[in-house]
């Protein structure tokens, strides 16, 4: 059996990511798609509009056959320790390939350019680095060092973020895992982060679909961009929880973190550098919420996303030395399986003896700093949630097992 | 001009207070009243009910005429600290007099006590640690320490918490104060936690009150019970923030902190000791809610006012060493003033020249890492109440300088 592997959000699974798995399979000749997905915070530094759990079970019915979740030492990052960590699951898992939507659909130009990083690496580290004393901030100077040392007509448009994760995942490949294939396909249709919903296909952003939700308050007009199952889980979620988390619910929370920690507490966070505790402390006083507070800390030095990682970490107080202490390993330490269809079952049995880490289905079978980090995540992420839904849904992390997922009958297994 | 002392939490404003104020003037014949009053956090670890500019305007309004807040550091502690602590500020304010309600009412008796514990003090504190030691509570094992130590027939009932208190304030002022004189009288109607509103009186407890007004969510049922000034406060508060504050509104900020703090953490927060941090971890993640949490930890050796201390201080986050360097003064170290009547701002003119002590009217006169967290429960106060108006009341904090009230007019002046 072959395997494909796809690093994901889903954020939540619309059209676009169906596609882009039914893609994945035929593309890379693959049996089965195994998804690396961010579990309750996610890249940009923000909450999960639902849980994992309600996330993997709409992945398992649109064709994923087995969802990981990517740790919250690798999903909570700049682009690069991203796809570190996401390559670094799938390599444990014996996928043979890696498949991913991009701006500019050629995997030749993701190649040469990682080749050519590789070879001038420290050169473009240097220029990097000045790029960043200067004031830019580090996506910016990284583009702008790379067009300085490197023949721009090769080079990949490193501007548009799936490019950018794009090469990542291919640099990754080249430097720690050979032996997988990557692919690419052109994305089709609308932008990563478009906010708007297009009017004459089914295929919108992720982006566009959370803030037609938020705005309209009600399901009805992203009813035409999400399959079946993405809306039903959505429905489930919300009539369970009375939730769709952003990152305002989590506003409180971090006033309460900046309220009781004294600017040293503050700086000894993992990624808070250059004084910009100060700026964040005094912002967060006059703050009424959390898009104001942001705004107030936005500098040229830092982008949006950068902060809102920031905030992320602050929130959930992980500490520099223990992430730093963490992020030494290459290999990830773990594969937490969240969810699986029975071909992604017969797939795990068939690789289960030769994995060379440990493949966690419950929590209590392994003890690690890095999973701890994972269950502090989805405590943090439950809080506002109101009781006692809010300690039903943490309990569940401790009793659910991964989530079975029958693709002939379409019904999940009682466990 | 004579003051003389109260120490107060108004939570809220009730008619037991307001006869206690006029008991207080007339029986120590003096010309006006100050109250210390604890401010955000209460004496037995909750939240006060309104803000403290909300009880602030409840007193003046009642014949209070000085308001002043009874810091943190003293305000949520155990009977001892907490009256030393107002004892402390009453004589820097140079009240010549205590009035104190009591279950006993005989000040006779409380002097007698206070001596006699001065008197065999090693010996009861000797005792005491014994007590506890076979698993007593702190009160429960002083109580029985002085039993045995001191003839019986000579003692105040020290189960009662009016007595407690009262003979706190005596023993305070016989060791740091003795130019002021100490009264008491016998407190009327009501039990300091009577649970159930009383038919046919108007004295009702604050307990019975706050039960009620939580229970039938409307204000109506404790019309009779609450002068109209505390009733418009109360109804003030309500429309603006639309919370009267409980400690089941704290209860996930709580959550958050176990979730973010490891085990060697919590033990260095005030009061955490002998391993109840590790109940309490166990505890909280499968409660849901705070009356439930709470329960899950209490043992016989804790009693239920101190673990909800315990737990306002990991909510606040206050470290042993920060409290222990701050409580070695045996005096306040600032006085904040909240409010004043005309006749409260004419003795204040008077003493001001005499005083030893700041008197702090606006945040920005003073920095003092006691006032910070005095500075910090505000705004830990605040969390629960959405945004905008959570910003709004913190922000307060800052502007507000002490409120004024003019008796005669009965008007509260702008400034």
């Amino acid at each position: 059996m072959k395997a494909t592997g796809v690093v994901v959000e889903y954020n939540p699974f619309h059209y676009g990511h169906a596609y882009h798995v039914r893609q994945a399979k035929t593309h890379t000749s693959s049996d089965v798609a195994i998804a690396v997905m961010s579990g309750s915070f996610l890249q940009r530094g923000e909450p999960a509009i639902v849980s994992k759990w309600a996330r993997t079970k709409m992945a398992l019915q649109n064709g994923v056959d087995i969802v990981c979740e990517l740790p919250y030492i690798y999903a909570v990052q700049k682009a690069e320790t991203f796809a570190n960590g996401a390559v670094s699951i799938l390599d444990a898992l014996k996928c043979r390939s890696l498949f991913f939507g991009s701006e500019n659909g050629d995997i030749k130009a993701f190649e040469r350019t990682a080749h050519a990083w590789l070879e001038k690496k420290e050169e473009i580290d240097l220029f990097t680095k000045e790029k960043v004393k200067e004031g830019l901030s580090y996506p910016a100077a990284a583009a702008a060092a790379f067009q300085e040392v490197i023949d721009p007509t090769h080079l990949l448009d490193l501007s548009k973020p799936n490019n950018i994760l794009g090469f990542h995942y291919v640099k990754a490949i080249l430097e720690r895992s050979p032996h997988i294939e990557p692919f690419t396909s052109q994305r089709i249709a609308s932008g990563y982060h478009d906010q708007e919903l297009p009017e004459h296909q089914k295929i919108a952003s992720a982006t566009s679909i959370r803030k037609a939700l938020k705005e309209h308050g009600s399901f009805e007009t992203v009813t035409s961009y999400l399959p079946e199952a993405s809306l039903k889980q959505l429905h489930d979620y919300h009539s369970s929880y009375d939730l769709l988390h952003t990152q305002e619910d989590y506003f409180s929370f971090l006033k309460h973190v900046f309220h009781t920690m004294d600017t040293a507490e503050l700086k000894g966070i993992y990624e808070i550098e250059e004084g910009i505790e100060h700026r964040m402390q005094k912002a967060i006083t006059h703050a009424s919420s959390y898009e104001e507070y942001l705004s107030l800390v936005k500098t040229k030095r830092y982008t949006w996303t950068r902060l809102q990682r920031m905030n992320t970490h602050l929130l959930m107080r992980v500490k520099k030395n223990d992430m730093h202490e963490l992020l030494k390993e290459k290999q990830a330490p773990y594969i937490r399986l969240l969810g699986m269809s029975k071909k992604g079952q017969q797939y795990l049995s068939l690789v289960k003896k030769e994995l060379d880490v440990p493949l966690v289905s419950k929590l209590s079978s392994l003890s690690h700093p890095a999973l701890d980090l994972d269950i502090r995540a989805s405590r943090v992420f439950s809080l506002p949630i109101s009781e006692p839904m809010q300690t039903e849904l943490t309990e569940a992390e401790f009793k659910t097992s991964p989530i079975r997922y029958d693709e002939e009958t379409g019904l999940f297994q009682s466990r």
